[in-house]
């Protein structure tokens, strides 16, 4: 038999969910869908499991979420980490320790290496039709901080109210509103965000997500597109993740069209890993520099070995290679949940498909609370997010399902589960 | 000859700055002291080397003094940057990338890992004197953010003003003031900070560096230790450079006497490299809930790889290796130093040799601006930084004089030119 027999043979029962690697511990043999559940790590005031899905979201329910006990987490906002390129990584690494000048390991520029903010403008240049000199790039923290640099910005530019997507991203909202600014909700569309109803709510900024709005999966038409641009306020676009698009070409970010009103953020975090905790921002030439001053307050810039290494990354061609590797993987493993869907839970209404790392499922005129349902598939040991976290006014009970970091087995079993639980609660 | 002969060599003639490694890339001659000078690089607001020393520092001094073209570089602050560890660190990321398992790779605990809270508990238990629980630690990127962190808890409680050390650190006063926090100069004698002059001061915190004062390198006696005891406010411990005690053993930190009151700080920008930008807080217990939320908010946590590696880097007895050679190595350089200043600047007073990275030199009842001695020293091609920068009032002309990060060589060659422009500027 030849190597390569061998390498699909293990990738195929990996991506089913019957083996995992584990690095040079090598492959094991993964029990589906009766996984070992975690240990439950309680931090400070993370809510408990059964106050979870009884009282609104605060600012500890993505920690409450991480530390819940499950065997299958389809919680959204991963990608595939089991494809973690970890020998790739550990090469770059070895081949940045070889090279580093001695001045490499001392204070840097806030702004971050000039190594990654020249591989990330290549990187937006050819996936987001971008162009942005390297020097206007920012490496931060990842979106997290990014949302509150921003927020900093805005709020010293006078600005007193984000407008934010409904439904639209709970964490940004969170940290948005940590900030001291009000997030009002705009309505959107099956063209995405309602310029008219932005109009109205007369906010100095709005946050988007055009590419694929979260959670919905709507794309912001050109219509609206253009209307956006008309309007005058500043757009922080969230281009959370663009590069996952399956059944088309990715649609260009805003910032392509008017780089003088959008501020642009960018990560890594649904490309390679949220661990590594790296992402970028363009901002609008008037608060480029308050920015830079902004992330040098905040932390002195990223550290520097693992954004020389992720910029060797890009730059060899290796994230590109592990990118579509991706997209074939996310795209099989999308299938089988929307299949499974149509099994288990037939009258949810499927939405976001074409792209993204998630679907939403929604319940329409249904009479129960999705906080009931993913209480009740919690009791299942599944992991959902309800889809009323996600939102400020009342709306249609939904879930939104990861699809991408779960083999196709494991997510059958979860839809499975949701079928039950569903049924459970009456629905 | 034994291979050790020729490693002993080779590491005499790199600490003399004769040669430096450039890890993969060999082993390479330095020419001393006329090394070429780097490439400026403005960032936004950066002054000009001009403007650096005839205008107030602003947020953007460091940077400017990081691009300032030099061929010696004797600021302060930094480690012997040429000994980092790389083939060990290597080896820990093979090891971290070899075992992680994948969940490792999604969002994290924001308090940090467990394995690095563990490896820091051992470390502050060993080295500082300090009993906290791994729970307690937070780990966070550098002293930098550590303040912004603490500041935005302590204004959130109530303080309006931190009182700082004077003289005392220009870094950290920017940064709490960029909470919107006051910060009062309380002066310091020869047993650190007047604790009679902090009461009068009626704040509710005082910062201080309490092991190895910055920049004077006075400690704090034990007298004054049982006074600030008594003072009822919140104690800023910032242990920054701690480990580095060459004449006698460490002093323990205050944080080992009350740690109801005292919010520690430490980070391993001086034991390794301030790029690695990690550091950890222990909060009073009041505190740490709401510090733990800053943190998640600033950045969802430290990136997880790194985290790793230098735990395993504490863990395995490395770090505590490193250290042995770096204070072996740190102080013939500040030997070096010290004789230098000696034969080339005979009417300095030298402060602050006892421990740390840097040394203070003093000229007392001067006529000059140590400003203007800085600017004269660049002109030679010397970084310093004036004392002048660190004080919010009146005093004594000096220059911090950084000999860590230098070869004794080049740290006579520097010395003597800092000879010549004291002359020049009729000091």
């Amino acid at each position: 038999m030849s190597r390569g027999v061998v390498t699909e043979a293990y990738q195929r029962l990996s991506e089913d969910g019957h083996v995992e690697g584990r690095g040079r511990g090598g492959t094991v043999v993964v029990a589906v869908p009766g996984a070992p559940v975690e240990q439950a790590r309680g931090i400070g005031r993370t809510p408990s499991a059964e106050a979870l899905f009884t009282t609104p979201p605060t600012v500890h329910v993505f920690d409450a979420v991480r530390v819940l006990p499950s065997r299958i987490d389809l919680s959204p906002g991963a990608p595939d980490l089991a494809a973690f390129p970890r020998a790739a990584w550990l090469r770059a690494e070895r081949a940045v320790l070889a090279e580093l000048p001695t001045s490499g390991f001392g204070y840097g520029d806030p702004r971050g290496t000039e190594e990654l903010r020249r591989a990330v403008a290549y990187w937006l240049a050819r996936y987001r039709g971008i162009a942005a000199d390297p020097r206007e790039v920012l490496i931060v923290a990842g979106t997290a901080q990014a949302l509150g640099l921003i927020g900093t910005v805005l709020r010293e530019d006078g600005i007193r109210a984000i407008g934010v997507e409904e439904p639209g991203s709970l964490g940004v909202r969170q940290h948005l509103r940590n900030q001291g600014l009000e997030t009002p909700p705009v309505p959107l569309d099956e063209d995405g965000v309602r310029v008219d109803a932005l109009r109205e709510q007369g906010v100095g900024a709005v946050a988007l997500t055009p590419a694929h709005q979260f959670p919905t999966g709507v794309v912001l038409g050109g219509a609206r597109r253009r209307e956006l641009m008309a309007w005058g306020g500043v757009v922080l676009e969230d281009d959370y993740d663009a590069e996952h698009r399956y059944d088309r070409a990715p649609v260009p970010a805003l910032r392509s069209m008017v780089p003088e009103r959008v501020c642009y953020a960018g990560s890594v975090s649904k490309l390679l890993a949220p661990a590594l905790r790296t992402g970028w921002v363009l901002a609008p030439p008037r608060y480029r520099d308050t920015l830079v001053d902004a992330k040098r307050f905040a932390d002195l810039g990223n550290a520097a070995l693992p954004q020389l290494v992720l910029a060797r990354l890009m730059e060899s061609g290796e994230l590109e290679r592990h990118l579509r590797m991706l997209r074939r993987r996310h795209r099989r493993r999308r299938d089988a949940m929307t299949e499974a869907i149509r099994r288990h839970l037939p009258r949810a209404v499927v939405r976001g498909a074409a792209a993204g790392l998630h679907l939403l499922v929604t319940f329409e005129a249904a009479a129960f609370a999705d906080t009931e349902l993913a209480a009740a598939a919690v009791a299942h040991g599944v992991k959902t997010h309800p889809l009323s976290w996600h939102r400020q006014l009342p709306g249609p009970p939904g879930l939104l399902l990861g699809y991408a970091a779960t083999p196709a087995a494991v997510i059958e079993a979860g839809v499975t589960a949701l079928g039950q639980a569903l049924r459970e609660i009456g629905g």
